[in-house]
């Protein structure tokens, strides 16, 4: 299987199912609906779902009830956390995926209730008797758990906050790591973890899948870091070198831009090592970790 | 049953139970949870969990498993919503319930990101295999999607819009009926739904205690909109007449003060109308109705 493929089709897949299922932008509150479509359709890489629905997939062949509502409900928790970051009082960024951030077309006030929309609907999702239909109702309780989770104080919007109190502070590598951990480890974490749960994992199995998730979210993160040195404002979609700028440390910083590709690198091979007992039934998660450190840089 | 002894009663309960279970400030995110926790224990009446736990009452005299998560969540959704709506962005107050809003002592960044954890939060706590140990999760499932259902895109949050679109302009009746349905009755309706179905309600019953709900969430908002006429600052907890000063459109400005007053009372007595089938254990929903209307007015 060729991954480029492998991740096209299952882009497409998701962007199918977020087009269909999220609010037309025609039924009431227009401008909210409008304003949720605009940031969840920009075109994103759909990371967080094609993780959970791959990390099911080398679980179990046969596609699990609701894998499809579960993997979306990731990239609308994904989404939101985006138009909160970029607003004015937090990173202040006017571009986003090539195109002016969703406060810049829809104003400050309505980009923080987009937010919320999104978050809330992620949840919807999840607990919907239509896209959720055939699954366990004890196994949907626990991906509702992993979901908020993940996202929550103790993961994703935790994470956010460790980074708004590390900027302008001369921080230690332990802190990045902390950062990091939260911030876009936990949701990673967590698209792994629901895709395995809804796909029936064993214990060891989903131990194993866990693990995986974990190196490869470190991966993600320095990959992203040294893009945002390395990178030009058509491949990022917004202005290059914004962390140095904000006096935000980074791996570059710590390792150098070589430095912080190799440990990219041996966060991948520890990744892969992971999935050991699992057959070809997770090539799609091993070659996700190539691809993840090796995406435009 | 003396009303107030039960409120009273079931607020220090609410109370009791939201400081055992909220993140506390001195774990990381110490911040964070500070913030969290600043607006989540700023003594709120606690209308919301108390209503969810009355509706459980009404259908079954055994306390629900979970009943206390349930209905805490509710809280921890209104709590959100008043953090994000005092932002600059929205209605731009500087106090809530007497103190300085959330964004006046942590900053705008923190009081975004205290939103989202304790809007996160609501779906963590009705999915926490402790918190509702013993809950069917099929049951749990529906708490869930109630849960999202009335405070997201088509509920609370749509509300939330239709109001701000509707700041300064000369809008007729339906369209504020509109604005209240969602932006504070969807949220009462969710609670009582959720503290019925928490509790086993029948289908038979679950209709009656919505009608109920919906009657009340009215009786709620136009109470809410007279006392913002003719509360005093100490009352309020915050400045009175920002509504008019806003350039809101409220029901005293369609009916004067007395004819939002008697309005108020006609919702009440149709909610009460609904709970005909319900025997003395729907009293505390009954004389809650009444409460509701004549609060500090």
């Amino acid at each position: 299987m060729d991954i480029k493929d492998y991740l096209e089709q299952k882009r497409i897949e998701v962007d199918r199912f977020l087009d269909a299922v999220a609010p037309r932008a025609d039924t009431p509150p227009t401008t909210l609906h409008e304003s949720m479509r605009y940031s969840l359709m920009a075109g994103g890489k759909r990371v967080r779902p094609i993780l959970a629905i791959a990390a099911a997939e080398s679980v179990c062949a046969a596609t699990p009830p609701g894998i499809m509502a579960v993997a979306c409900s990731l990239e609308l928790i994904h989404t939101y956390s985006l138009i909160h970051d970029d607003l004015p009082s937090m990173d202040n960024d006017d571009f986003r995926r090539g195109k002016p951030t969703n406060h810049k077309v829809y104003g400050e006030a309505m980009a923080i209730l987009a937010g919320d929309a999104l978050l809330t609907m992620a949840f919807d999702w999840c607990s919907r008797p239509d896209l959720m239909k055939g699954c366990e109702p004890q196994r949907q309780v626990r991906l509702i758990q992993e979901l908020a989770y993940g996202s929550g104080n103790v993961g994703m919007v935790g994470g956010q906050v460790f980074d708004i109190q590390a900027e302008n502070k001369d921080i230690d590598l332990p802190t990045l790591q902390n950062i990091h951990k939260h911030k876009t480890g936990m949701l990673i974490r967590a698209a792994v973890r629901m895709g395995a749960i809804a796909a029936g994992a064993t214990d060891r199995q989903l131990d194993d899948l866990t693990g995986y998730a974990e190196d490869i979210g470190l991966a993600f993160q320095i990959a992203d870091d040294v893009l945002n040195v390395t990178g030009t404002r058509e491949e990022l979609g917004k202005n290059p070198n914004t962390d140095a700028e904000r006096g935000k440390k980074t791996y570059p910083a710590f390792y150098g831009v070589e430095g912080a590709r190799k440990l990219a690198d041996d966060c991948v091979t520890r990744a892969i090592a992971r999935l050991a007992s699992f057959g070809p039934s997770a090539d799609p998660l091993r070659k996700l970790a190539w691809y993840i450190t090796a995406r435009k840089n």
